[in-house]
């Protein structure tokens, strides 16, 4: 089969090699289309290499068909979405069958391997981990980013206050559209004073660098999970801070789960979110389709900063 | 009402002092004992005072009568035990509702009064917050405490296994006598290296000290609860290496909740743990009980480190 591999210089290219074989419960999928994430980036570099026994080939969420059941039960020609350890980068990609998700109604290829990573990640944080409810004020940094844009609609359809950060008018503006009610233009203003004591959750993307403002602007019992860690590895906790607040503080990533753990969350996002994105309620925006054959310019778009949606490889 | 009360120069004497009057849904008790806790000798200092609109008196546990029950269906004459924001070292104390407990069947009043602190912190952080199971490895840190004595009892009778900390052969005897599976010398041994990447569930009072002990102790998607800073306030977190282990840090206190979170631990703490008490399944020690008026005597041997149990102050 055709696949994208990473050559010796850090490039993305094409090249010929063989179709997966399937483990027990795998099935086999012909890839239509497979989002592109920033974490790509990242093993394509080299910093971020596969979970052991998983495929090396980049692409963690793709769109297609069953082209082989394997000893499940599934039927040969089955649309669906998946939530992949490796392997989208290819024309096929093994699947354990927890992995597996129906595509949503009226959803394109394209459109359903753009939405599995930013769905299962924003929810099996926010809506699994923390709880999220109509009751809360959470704070979203990152507010018109891919995950960010898709947790201000979550949040909002769940009646919570939100508040967001982003570094533009522009950007601000995005959120506001989605329903944000609290813009917090990072470059100009503090969120932790803006926000002091009223964040009851806080989906972060920053780490080290936002710790102690977090902190700060924590409710009690409020709870912070760090998704990412754009501003830094270590930082100072205040762990008096967080004990007057009775807080918690998680940080989580979804790759690295096991099997069971990613059926489980794929299962509890089909079942609270594909609805939503079917009426439209979550809407989530593609900014571009390229082919295959062009990863090594959709990695190279991305790190410009100019994408502002997801970005899709389409297999023919 | 004979009540003690903080002298200008810090000591604590026997004074006259008015009876409580009740607010909306409380109650009177004549106090029979008080327990003694750490944080009493804090507040005696001046350096933890009450939550705005709880008696200056200090005393955060207690057993005793219903004098007046107030507006209430409870009946004058109900022996109970009572979770205080303070008030305990008194003749009477107003206690809300939802902070009275029964008496557990055997138990003297000194005895009730000395379990009630341990047995809420207890059980509403490894029971409630984290949802220790019998799968779960827990690293219960000070583990001959009487925090740690305590929950070692409760682990072990939730069927985990259990691993202490402590500062001597005896203190670890003591521990395995309760049940726990492994023992750690923290003069002579690193908890960390020994349970590393092992611990679902940690119990910490330590704080800084051994903020990244823990974090390398701790199992993937583990939880530690922190609700001592024997150790210090601030300690440099590694999130890089929080995040790769999907973990949770919470930090707690019982004393700042409100009245109604308050009711709703001491009914989940009365509902779980006090047939283990009537049952003998968990024993909480008493050292020595002293009469009210020897209140600083009391603060004197429990800052002496001499004591290896409860202090209990009875009113006669």
């Amino acid at each position: 089969m055709k696949a994208i591999s990473v050559t010796d210089d850090k490039k993305l290219a094409l090249i010929d090699t063989p179709t997966p074989t399937l483990n027990e419960g795998e099935v086999l999928v012909r890839v239509h289309a497979a989002g592109v994430n920033r974490a790509d980036i990242l093993q394509a570099a080299g910093h971020y290499p596969p979970p052991e026994g998983e495929s090396e080939i980049i692409g963690l969420e793709c769109a297609g068909i069953i082209e082989d059941p394997g000893t499940t039960n599934r039927s040969k020609g089955e649309p669906v979405a998946c939530l992949l350890a490796g392997g989208g980068y290819a024309e096929y990609v093994a699947v354990p069958e927890g992995q597996l998700m129906p595509i949503p109604q009226g959803y394109s290829f394209a459109e359903a391997a753009a939405v599995v990573e930013v769905a299962t990640t924003v929810w099996s944080n926010i809506g699994m981990l923390t709880g999220l409810s109509k009751e809360h004020t959470i704070l979203i940094h990152g507010g018109a980013g891919g995950i960010g844009t898709f947790a201000i609609q979550m949040a909002k359809h769940i009646g919570a206050t939100v508040a967001v950060t982003a570094g533009s008018v522009e950007k601000l503006q995005t959120c506001a559209q989605l329903g944000a009610d609290i813009l917090i233009n990072y470059r100009e203003q503090d969120f932790a004073e803006i926000m002091k004591n009223k964040c009851d959750r806080i989906l972060d993307i920053m780490g080290a660098k936002y710790l102690d403002g977090n902190l700060t602007a924590l409710a009690m019992d409020g709870h912070m999970v760090i998704i990412g860690l754009q501003g830094g590895v270590k930082g100072e906790l205040n762990i008096g801070k967080l004990l007057s607040k009775r807080g918690t503080i998680s940080a989580t990533a979804l790759r690295a789960r096991d099997r069971a753990d990613k059926a489980r969350i794929v299962a509890d996002t089909v079942a609270n979110i594909w609805n939503l994105l079917e009426e439209g309620v979550i809407r989530h925006h593609i900014h571009a389709t390229l082919p295959l054959e062009e990863a090594q310019k959709a990695h190279d778009m991305l790190k410009s900063g100019e994408v502002t949606g997801k970005l899709v490889l389409t297999v023919s």
